[in-house]
């Protein structure tokens, strides 16, 4: 595995693949990867010729009262990862080669930033559509990896995929979760050991949410008030927000019918904020509703 | 000439014209061509072997008050020049191509599009990056070609193009003028026969700053009043800005000196507002300085 640490460098690469007809899958992290991470370079390793992956911990999605500086940073292990999962390149640029002085060109993403973690996180989504945006001009991937743990982010960046015309296609990949249903997050190593216990509560509202769905209720608000419900139970617990929005247009929904909607979570836990999310679709060729965690 | 009316399509000639290791050199437009934009697609059929030049009167870059809807349209026209020039292909989409239903990105260039132009036309750079870097993704050029007149918009396109890490370079081309002195302007049209001869006013006050800089003034304050005397000799005028700022941050400079200037140059002419400047730099290897109009 290359690790490339400049721009000009990480281009004159990508031109040489897409020279030689590669179809470049792109896998951009910040880091502190996970199993989560690593299906999505498993997944990219299966379709495409040569994958690329970045770590990069982002400083413009982060706000002034986040976890920036103290958000997990472990190089040399996930390198040994990424090498064993079959990277080609990693990108490993630092803030002052995307970011150098005089710099101030972003991408904003309307109506959908400005929701749910937009509006707990304001200007996240900014910095997150305009570092994206300068990776896959850099990185010149056919297809992009994603998590679908970050749903609305996930969406945001199809928007503006399409929006500037780009030549990228998003996969969006299952949220790979621990045995107790706890979705993989490099945060999840902020939380004490009873926090940790406490945050399988994410998981179980949404099940209960899912439950729900599967036996015919279709009142976006009654399934929300038991989401609610659930996660009351756990005391160590403080809802940041729990809504059922359009999967499209992240606007909330008050029947769950025709088209995909997802229940999203917010939830502190201590000074951690965890987020999770359950996808509920019609079923081809029946009333029934998909579910899928 | 082709004439491709589809993002698809265009994408399509592109990649193609790309993948046979052409050059393409593009001229975005707004179409009511005059000698200047002949001018940027002559220099771009010498430098390039293929040349692409677009039309679309792009409505985000208009003001809710600006002359959008009586915006000269001379289609028919415009493709006889474009032929005649040599270009290859002309991409003139609608504005439902380019502003699809739920369009919602947009690229923002910070602090220099927030004075001068950008203060006189709040929005109006957003529009012109924005659209910019669509026409970049959808054409695929090397080499973009731009006249000096519009001198803050080239200079934030080469902010954005620098801090997006795109692959296009830009081509800066000199001003094209009417024997008289008066910039071409598609909106030179709208001037009654008084207003056309007041219009002048703009090129005479640039060449009074010309003509202190040369004398070896160096005080931007002192060169400014005179600009503003002459200008107010124009009855039919109105001064909306007379500013000399640096050529690179667009803010304003005490001395001329070590780094360009331009003088900048706004003004009313009935309801008509033309734009002009003068381009001050170092000459290499001696004190004086260049002027260029």
């Amino acid at each position: 595995m290359e690790i490339i640490r400049t721009v000009p460098w990480m281009k004159e690469k990508a031109r040489l693949a897409r020279a030689e007809n590669h179809v470049i899958g792109f896998i951009p992290t910040l880091g502190a990867l996970h199993e989560g991470h690593l299906s999505l370079i498993r997944r990219a390793r299966a379709e495409c010729s040569r994958v690329c992956a970045s770590i990069f911990v982002n400083p413009t999605q982060f706000g002034p009262n986040e976890d920036l500086s103290k958000y997990p940073r472990t190089f040399e292990s996930d390198v040994k990862k990424l090498e064993s999962a079959g990277v080609d390149v990693l990108f490993a640029p630092d803030a002052k080669e995307i970011y150098p002085a005089g710099f101030g060109t972003y991408a904003e993403v309307e109506s959908i930033s400005n929701r749910l973690e937009g509006r707990s996180r304001p200007g996240h989504f900014r910095g997150v559509a305009t570092v994206v945006l300068k990776l896959f001009n850099i990185v010149q991937p056919q297809f992009a990896y994603f998590g679908r743990k970050d749903a609305q982010q996930v969406r945001i960046l199809q928007q503006m995929t399409g929006d500037l015309n780009l030549d990228v296609e998003l996969v969006v990949c299952p949220i790979v979760r621990e045995p107790d249903g706890l979705a993989l997050s490099s945060r999840n190593v902020y939380l004490s050991a009873d926090e940790r216990r406490a945050a399988t509560i994410l998981h179980r509202a949404l099940e209960a949410a899912s439950q729900q769905a599967k036996t015919g209720v279709r009142d976006a608000a009654q399934i929300q008030q038991i989401v609610i419900r659930v996660l009351a139970e756990e005391k160590l617990s403080r809802v940041d927000y729990a809504e059922i929005v359009d999967a499209e247009t992240f606007e909330p929904v008050t029947v769950i019918g025709a088209r995909p909607v997802y229940v999203l979570l917010a939830v502190h836990l201590g000074k951690t904020r965890l987020i999770d999310n359950l996808l509920i679709e019609p079923a081809q060729d029946s009333g029934a509703l998909k579910c899928s965690l």
